[in-house]
């Protein structure tokens, strides 16, 4: 018996909303504060920044993607600067001026690998970033805002609000271009965790016919509706991976502009057990550098949660399902519906 | 930014002695009774039996080493029997009668799979077992008590108990023999995290001066001193692995007779980064069956845990730390010091 104290479902943003705030998630303004309250406890930890710092798929294409952007003398606002890291590339990008905005006390760290490193045209600035306005027009806000689930650290409402209040008239975000994925996938057999009616054992122990059975109910936590794919548990999807949404930052009007409901068909490529929906996202910064979160990619820091299906499919089988994305900002909203 | 909301790190126990249970840390029958009462929270959720029952290493250990030990008419107990797996496959192996004794209620599911799959030898007894008593002398006892650093689960002291009280004179112990490893081990390159200051960063971004920064001490976590290893994290051990411990549990003195303090001396095979001590338990059923939860065997459902040390290590270097089991049952309490 294993794996048993480990809670790998338990968001602090979860936490909050279950602890008699159930109100305020029906609000996507009001989650965001609750994701704001909660942010800064949560990334006040130098382990959070060593995540960050050794996925090299994150530091690469930023690196990439900073010093095809930032041309010498943008002015540039790092949106949530943490370390400093993206703030540092683009000074070196040549940048004639950095605004690194952090509204945590961690901001005093960036301040001091600035200084060691010799970096003169980074200002720092302690706040929220809806309540900063930098002296001058902004040729390019910098950030890395995306969560596991891409909207739930606040992204869109941060990026529109300083688009609308900083950038130049020609100024861009980076990056902008975003596709989210929520994939059928199939796990390879060591780390699927199947049904308990599904499961085979040996001696002829036939599971079967705890299929729906009312003495199991009291032990459903849910625990596995959603969860966190384990690195390397993804061996393939199931057909041919379409994001549900792709928008660009430059340009998508409003929040509510994005679509909450979709229709997810695939056509089972091989017969496989559908095991669930993926989810990922690709961070596109130009046509040469694209971050991919996917779990088929490289492992980044970054988490792949899972809804669980555990369905048999046939080659040349057509699936479908309807996801609907309550809440943009909390994927433990996200439901979905054979169709 | 990522990852942000899994807190990997939390476990019932060590939520019970924090919040304000400090004294009952001190004691390891104590510590017993709170893992008896989180324990019965814990596996009362159908996934956690779903996990253990698709752990297929797990699963053939079990049906092959049952069936090597249980001989036509002998009499077995299950202790925790759960979904009643271990029993079914005892009886399957001629035990005249098995004892599947199991605190909880979820004994009850287990009575049902046994009704369906028409299993006639086997008594189901609500208990914890060290309170039951069976009419008869026991020939095995069989189990699965061992938690992800194998003594979490109160293993040794159920199993003492039993082996004083129910066990036949020639009775034995299934599985008996275990070996636990503590054991540096380096990374794959693209799921290793690095201590801040030892973070390469591109251009010429350099964070060795925050070294001992005072700066950094309000952020120190200690979220990643003990961590749980991803699988396929693990790439190769440092050195040649030797158990730190080995025990059979049919000759067992006491628990007491296990050693908390032990000195671990590698030879590095290469140059590497050796990123912690990994730890993992092999459960010997006999000469031909063999469990192990090695991070480089094939992944089970136990988590292993690793202890961070992040140190460069040369070929033919010899690396020696100084391991510290405070409490056998509570591996938060496992602590090391360089030699």
């Amino acid at each position: 018996m294993a794996n048993r104290f480990r809670n790998t479902s338990t968001r602090a943003l979860r936490a909050a909303v279950a602890f008699g705030a159930e109100r305020i998630a029906s609000s996507e303004r009001l989650m965001g504060l609750v994701y704001d309250s909660t942010n800064e406890a949560n990334f006040a930890s130098v382990s959070h920044h060593e995540e960050m710092l050794s996925d090299q798929p994150r530091v690469r294409a930023y690196h990439r993607g900073i010093h095809a952007a930032v041309s010498p003398g943008d002015v540039v606002l790092d949106l949530g600067t943490g370390t400093g890291l993206l703030a540092f590339m683009a000074s070196r990008a040549g940048a004639s001026k950095v605004y690194a905005v952090e509204h945590s006390d961690f901001i005093e760290v960036a301040r001091e690998i600035a200084r060691v490193n010799g970096f003169t045209n980074i200002e720092f600035v302690q706040a929220n970033s809806r309540e900063f306005t930098p002296p001058e027009p902004v040729d390019v806000v910098i950030h890395e805002q995306m969560g596991d689930e891409l909207f739930n650290e606040n992204m869109l409402e941060n990026l529109l609000d300083l688009r609308a209040r900083v950038l130049a008239p020609n100024g861009r975000i980076l990056p902008a271009r975003f596709r989210l994925f929520v994939e059928p996938v199939t796990f390879t057999p060591s780390m699927r965790v199947r049904r308990l009616h599904n499961i085979e054992l040996p001696d002829d122990i036939d599971l079967s016919a705890m299929y729906g059975s009312p003495l199991l109910a009291p032990y459903e936590t849910g625990r596995f509706e959603h969860f966190w794919a384990r690195p390397g548990s993804v061996s393939s999807t199931i057909g041919t991976p379409e994001p549900i949404m792709e928008f660009d930052l430059n340009t998508l009007e409003s929040i509510e502009a994005l679509p909450r409901r979709h229709r997810i068909e695939r056509t089972a490529g091989s017969d496989a057990i559908a095991d669930g929906l993926c989810v990922w996202f690709e961070a596109i910064f130009d046509d040469d550098t694209t971050l991919s979160t996917s779990p088929l990619a490289p492992p980044t820091s970054w988490g792949n949660r899972v809804i669980r299906l555990d369905r048999e499919v046939h080659a040349g089988e057509r699936i479908a399902y309807d996801l609907d994305l309550y809440h943009l900002v909390d994927a433990s909203t996200w439901s979905v519906t054979q169709a």
